[in-house]
């Protein structure tokens, strides 16, 4: 069987479900999760959300804390939820066992350098492998968005950037938008990609804005400023230059007093998720 | 300092916080997290809804579960959830630190039995120490309500016909509503209160409401029909035939597909949510 059905509650009318499958992408098993809403059928299929998720998550993270299932059930769009890296007793892990780096810190790339490149190829699994597996096995359309958080945001906009076709809009909550100039994604980058930072633009989201050409994804960015990250690690003033030089589509949203939690997540996904199904009546 | 803040994030225009503090009560330190809505000022104190979870918890799983800050930030309403037992290295545990008994699972009673008696005196916690701690510090009113789930479904129906003064309503998800007739109840209560059944009925929800008089708080309670403890450890015959026998204001609604988890909690909070607001509004 292709996929092993692992777990399903009913939630809000809809289903919450967890399946594996072995990914050839990712030479190993993989699980994800999908929230289908109530009206989704093979006659009338539904809208995807593709949610990337950051630094040590996997596919339950976000499923048990957004806490907007109501309005995903309400407009009738499902959620894919991936894990955030290649996982398994044959997947190597960061000498130290680090939060990120290696395991649950694939940072959606394609890696070149050995160990990592046998497993880590999250960008391929991401865009390609994911949404075919999803929809081929489940009443979705192939109208997708995609959002993340920190990590997950960095992948939802530079995924967004790189196949503009395939998304009709983006969010973001907290991004790393510059990894290839702040620690985690020079760790990241280094090791996955090796020691020549030309192969590492191809991943960085500000680079990919001012690089730009083409019909562009509409995109939200939420960031807190009271974020521990934000000057170390996530640097949006980096992304908002690269927006107003390209003159991009980008909503951009400081809010007042929140950090870099989930609690920040639940409190704006509404909007988000609002944001992409506006995009997808208009698409 | 009599309160410790171990944490701060701001939700839904509010915020979240957790805080330790020596418990008398338990003998331990304890931990608990509160939402405080941004409406809630001294000059303006907010109503509470006090909720207890169910076995393995702590004080953390509800408030990043449920999904319904926004509407308690709307609402004005505090909510506060302590944890499940008596937490340290001098409190005991089951000998083969099994999930149903100990530490997770104080079952929010007083115990009389050695050497539980020291340390596992929920019931005292949550009705007085806890309360009277939160209403010195922190900008809430007098008005309470009390909702829980599973092992906190009895301790929320069972307080409540307790203390029918000191609630304006009580809310269960998947109660155990009859603990001396199940496995769960039974474990815990023979332990933590001695082989003497008469002992155990004061905690028993089917039995104090088959015996209630005075003025009745209204309830609220919510089951799954696929909830895998149903048959076994739930038992909502047994409240729905006592709450028949003393035609106890309690609404009951099964719900059909939906099982014992969060994500069945995150689909009816709000209804519990506003169910306490409307009893407080006419109270």
């Amino acid at each position: 069987m292709e996929l092993e059905n692992v777990s399903a509650s009913k939630v809000a009318g809809g289903w919450h479900k967890q399946y594996c499958f072995d990914s050839k992408t990712l030479n190993s098993k993989t699980r994800f999760a999908i929230f289908l809403p109530p009206n989704a059928t093979e006659e009338k299929p539904v809208p995807v959300m593709y949610w990337l998720s950051g630094l040590t998550c996997n596919d339950e993270n976000f499923m048990q804390k957004f806490g907007a299932f109501q309005v995903a059930s309400r407009l009738g769009i499902a959620i894919v939820a991936p894990d955030t890296s290649p996982r398994g007793a044959n997947v190597p892990d960061d000498v130290d066992g680090s939060y990120d780096f290696g395991l649950g810190a694939g940072f959606y790339v394609n890696a070149t350098q050995p160990p990592w490149n046998t497993h880590y190829n999250m960008y391929d699994f991401v865009v390609d492998e994911l949404p075919n597996m999803i929809e081929r096995h489940f009443p979705v359309s192939s109208k997708r968005a995609i959002s993340g958080h920190s990590m997950g945001g960095h992948g939802a906009l530079m995924i967004a950037l790189r196949n503009p076709d395939r998304y009709s809009s983006a969010t973001a909550f907290s991004p790393i938008t510059n990894p290839i100039k702040v620690p985690w994604g020079q760790k990241a980058f280094s090791n996955y990609l090796g020691d020549n930072r030309d192969n590492w633009e191809q991943y960085d989201t500000c680079k990919l804005m001012r690089n730009f050409s083409g019909s562009p994804v509409p995109m939200l960015v939420e960031q807190g400023d009271k974020d521990d990250f934000l000057h170390t690690q996530l640097k949006p003033d980096n992304l908002l230059t690269a927006v107003e030089y390209e003159k991009y589509p980008l909503e951009f949203r400081m809010q007042h007093g929140y950090d870099h939690s989930y609690f920040f997540i639940a409190t704006f996904i509404e909007d988000h998720i609002r944001f992409h199904a506006k995009n997808w009546m208009t698409s």
